[in-house]
């Protein structure tokens, strides 16, 4: 279980609209983008909670991503229901509407399997359940969370809390800034070293993704996407290609394994952006991945 | 003379405001911030118009650095002075004032030596004079110009004859949207490569940077930098750096040379942002660019 990845986060339906179309009621949410793509590298345990009106065709193809669902809840009731848009920019969802329905009750249970995980990632929910999480666990070797502006501002003292427990934190430039009042994101990654994590990455969409890992600095760009169709899911689909990649590998604290780590991130977001859902991910081949990381990577190396 | 850059453009003096200080009539333009970048490579003749107000220490420093100041004229009056400032994000600049003075009466006239260089840097000027300029050049082996929004929407149609002419197009993410009316920035340098231009570099900023040379696509990360104290001439800086790589090269075509070029362009706009005006880069030695190059290139290398 030392490589197993246990995640926590949303299970939803999304209906989204972008200038390539729409889609209505496909699957979503934030435990479920990081799933499918870490589960490209790791066995993946996912907690979570649906509706009775979950789709059985759902459930079935998460199982075939060899993803193990014991941990995903039914309660009665209606799965949690996203509704947005996007401009031709993609840079910022705009939400028309959100039904939490039976996530608004999600209590996560861990059984003794889940607890034995050496991998935990805390995907973006109440930090208070992701703390909850936390002390369920026996010892994991790595623990890394996700959080939002909404945490940072209406839970900020759970939030600082969970963060002493934490390994890495994955965040965007904004909730960097909000987080510690710093602008710059170097100076703002060195105060929320301070409090609690190693290591920071900094997702910023389009212009790439920062790391920040004891005293290194990285900034690597994103790798170019010609016909950008759903950006849903894109920053749980990098923590997913970061996140699985570290948990196979045999030391995950070694700069270059991490290294490599944000280029499979990179990597696995570009292709979740490039159609609806989960579709593109969903359907992703080994090769198909290490095509792409061969690019991105060799584009990169200056001779 | 076949790897000397003849460089026309703008010699001003700039008053700049940033939250971490401020400048009076400093020197700047961007025939300035180009030269002083691209001299740190190869030869460079700078064409210029400045005031009897332009001070000799200016003068002293510029030539110092082996930049040729025979092509730069003195007119009777000011020399042209922009007065801006910055917000905290450094992304706008937003202008106090804008005294062109002397620069108005600007009509570059090359001598025999200026018309024989083997490189042509058209930095950001009325494209009638860029035409001007590249009309009176022998056979130069490598043109590159870089233009802005005011151009594009008052001359498109003077800008679109020199694009005919030009082997490398600077711009910035918007102006190759407003230049194409196509927002994904691979489409739209497409677009750009059918109206002239073999290869094209997008200036993004903190974002980094794009090049697309024929059927490459390169996007590459800034140097993070941590305390940015005056962004104000980083994009010539970084054309500079580019040209001034590949005109020291011998071969500029070479998908490899042009990619250390990305790496140097990149680089040398990294330090720009440092200091106030030219400051930084007019104090640079070799051996400062050479170790920032090989951190920079090596962080890049996923091993």
């Amino acid at each position: 279980m030392k490589n197993t990845i246990l995640v926590v986060g949303s299970v939803a339906l999304d209906s989204v609209k972008t200038i390539h179309g729409s889609t209505t009621r496909a699957l979503g949410g934030s435990a479920v983008h990081f799933s499918l793509s870490a589960s490209q590298f790791t066995p993946v345990k996912m907690l979570g909670v649906v509706g009775e009106d979950f789709p059985a065709p759902f459930r079935r193809f998460l199982k075939r991503r060899n993803i193990c669902l014991e941990g995903m809840e039914v309660l009665p009731g209606k799965t949690f229901h996203w509704k947005g848009k996007y401009d031709q920019d993609f840079k910022n969802a705009t939400t028309i509407a959100t039904h939490l329905n039976v996530f608004e009750q999600f209590k996560p249970k861990l059984n003794a399997d889940h607890a034995r995980c050496g991998v935990l990632f805390l995907a973006n929910i109440d930090p208070d359940l992701q703390r909850g999480v936390l002390d369920q666990m026996g010892r994991p070797r790595l623990v890394a969370c996700d959080t939002m502006n909404y945490w940072i501002t209406l839970k900020k003292p759970s939030l600082l809390k969970l963060l002493k427990k934490v390994d890495m934190l994955f965040v965007n430039e904004e909730e960097a800034r909000q987080l510690t009042g710093e602008y710059n994101l170097i100076k703002a990654a060195r105060l929320i070293m301070k409090m609690g994590p190693r290591g920071i990455v900094v997702k910023r969409g389009d212009a790439g993704a920062m790391l920040f890992f004891k005293d290194n600095v990285l900034s690597v760009p994103a790798h170019p996407i010609e016909r950008v169709v759903d950006p849903t899911g894109a920053g749980d689909t990098f923590a997913g290609g970061f996140m699985g990649y570290l948990a196979a590998a045999p030391d995950w604290k070694n700069f270059n394994v991490i290294r490599r780590a944000m280029s499979y991130g990179t990597v696995m977001s570009s292709f979740s952006v490039e159609d609806f859902s989960v579709k593109r991910v969903g359907r992703l081949s080994k090769p198909e991945i290490s095509a792409r990381f061969n690019k991105y990577v060799g584009a990169l190396h200056v001779k």
